[in-house]
């Protein structure tokens, strides 16, 4: 059973149908931050940005009082208009709050290539604030999907000094992408209290552990974006108790990436790809991305094949120096397929297929005695996955 | 209708089934040089050499005398007994042809993972020097397939001062990889007179603009190798006439490779990627590569759908600096879909959907002034991509 999504002091929320989706799924969500609350943001590497990433990283130095998410249309690749309509939207959600425009972040997911159309946001935005309340953030969750097939929240409590922060993040996400149908986007709030700076300290870290490590296709969105923002309302202050609050965030956000491989488009299988033995972090990850991106290795798992071969030519093609065959063991779960670079003596074939049947798999690769070791997320190559992303649009 | 395959003066062949494939198939190919014969070579980047590979590259300085090909068993995965099988059955070879073990270069395709059994050579091999032939060159280009559907071989004369220099060049592969039943192969003959510096060079650059340009699943394989073979016979020197020699080896590997990518695993569309405006060939590359890899890309591709979002994105994520995104423009054929970033006034899904209907498309991006214009050939990924590479084993 799913343990519950807590709610958080000093957070307000509403999601209702706008019109904004073809349907009467919930599909515009606002979230008021109590006054003195502090957000911090990671977003999209990729360089065109949808515009209401634009206007988010701008408007994020401004201590934002509100964020205003829509799940129907990514308003991207809209160019000079899109940001005119989302200053606007922005412009209407503030007037509601009695805040400035530029105390608003916006999000998108939803159809690429498309203009906003203002109007569901001039109707929407009023109904939305005037049901805001403390125990809505569950709808938040719900609306801030798409295609997803299941709603992504996780929650924790720390203790400190007789005091107790809550934290509470959702995510919504079903491959890494899907530019017409973007995205990833998370939320999380806490009500202890923080400097802008820290926060933004800790959520990088977070994040690099956990959105950063999960890979369905490769392909990343012009629209991701996770947010951080703290309430103070707790009476803890982050410094005093910076390692809890840090390792309860990690849990949330990793626990949030994990739901997002496990909805994956069309996954049939969740993997961990786990690859110790080299001096440092980004070759360590370059090789489990090369493993984790092979489209050889991915329709190999969706086959239960358990076919190390191309496994080792996905490692040998990493653009990694200094790895030696002669080096070189991978394990399926606790079965050990390759030792020393040539077939384990006692791997046989239905051993291998017997881990490959699990819906569940971790492939460890090792590949010498350094001590770093680091896992990326992902799942199978599917027909399914096929079908999803072909049959889309057409 | 194909042009022929052309024999070259000083090249002997002969391919037999040895039983080495589960099926009556060639399987074993010998190519003879004549005496004073230079050969080049370039072989796969991959980390983890199948043992072939590694002896060939050892012996490619001793002006082999010999090439051995077998297309049942890639002897990849084999450790030092794969190693000590490989140069056995150089040895045989070099027994019936009356040359040095040194002066045999081997070659190899298929299952992974699986040692030769050497009885196959030992009785094969003296059957098949006693086949060869100047005219039997097609055999091997149909002895060196594994899963290919089609022969692909390629010839072309020139001429220079009233005398004549053929060129034929023969190669396999389906898919970029399946460590399975591995891999890209091409060899290519010559009756013109060079040093093996001059033709490593020539090689060099002909591979760099065909077999590196192209992918199927971006997957590299362990046994990829190309050769060249000069054998001295025409009465042509390389020097007296490089340009030409070298754009007809270009032409050569360049419709080898295309063939290859049109062979692709579950391939429905032959795809041209062709990036220009930035500044380096490596930068107008990376951004080809990426959109070719995007599965996103190329599930839109299977699907005949126009979905100019994905192409966006995936340039947007391609580890390129300075691309802007009012300086792009995309064109779909000679349909453009993208100016300066947002879709092209006179676009429509009907006329973009019109041309991805074509069996063969070219996506051509412009980034900016620049000069470099650099393309990649690729395929879309279809479901039979996934059932040939899901059920190759099961």
């Amino acid at each position: 059973m799913k343990s519950p999504l807590l709610n958080v002091e000093g957070i307000y929320c509403a999601s209702i149908n706008a019109g904004i989706k073809n349907n009467d799924d919930l599909d515009l969500s606002v979230i008021s931050l109590t006054k003195g609350s502090v957000t911090a943001a990671v977003f999209t590497q990729n360089i065109f940005c949808a515009a209401p990433v634009l206007v988010a990283k701008n408007h994020l130095q401004n201590f934002p009082r509100a964020l205003l998410i829509n799940s129907g249309n990514a308003n991207a690749g809209t160019g000079k208009e899109g940001i005119v309509n989302t200053l606007r939207s922005c412009e209407v959600l503030a007037n509601e709050l009695d805040i400035k425009a530029e105390e608003v972040l916006p999000f998108s997911t939803g159809v690429i290539g498309k203009q906003i159309d203002l109007s569901n946001f001039e109707s929407g935005i009023p109904r939305a604030v005037s049901q805001l309340a403390i125990d809505s953030i569950r709808d938040v969750a719900k609306g801030i999907l798409t295609t997803d097939l299941f709603e992504k929240y996780y929650s924790k409590k720390i203790k400190f000094s007789g005091k107790e922060v809550t934290l509470s993040g959702i995510a919504k996400g079903s491959g890494m992408i899907r530019p017409d149908m973007a995205t990833m986007l998370s939320f999380i709030f806490t009500d202890i209290g923080a400097s802008q700076k820290e926060l933004q300290e800790c959520l990088a870290i977070a994040v690099d552990q956990s959105f950063n490590r999960i890979t369905v296709d490769g392909d990343t969105s012009t629209n991701d974006a996770c947010t951080l923002s703290a309430t103070n309302q707790s009476g803890v202050k982050l410094d005093e108790c910076k390692d809890e609050f840090q390792n309860a965030l990690n849990e949330i956000t990793k626990v949030l990436a994990q739901m997002i491989v496990k909805d994956g488009e069309g996954a049939t299988k969740f993997v961990e790809i786990k690859v110790g033995g080299l001096a440092s972090t980004k070759d360590c990850l370059e090789v489990a991305y090369t493993v984790a991106h092979s489209p050889l290795v991915k329709t190999a798992l969706f086959a239960s094949d358990a076919n190390w071969g191309r496994i080792l030519a996905a490692v040998g093609r990493s653009k990694v120096t200094g790895i030696s065959i002669e080096n070189i063991d991978i394990y399926l779960n606790k079965l050990q397929i390759i030792a020393s670079g040539e077939p384990s003596l006692d791997y046989t074939e239905s051993r291998g297929s017997a881990e490959m049947q699990k819906s569940e798999i971790t492939i460890r690769i090792d590949l010498g005695d350094a001590n770093t070791t680091e896992s990326v997320w992902t799942t199978d190559l599917s027909y399914d996955y096929v079908k999803i992303n072909a049959e889309y649009r057409t």
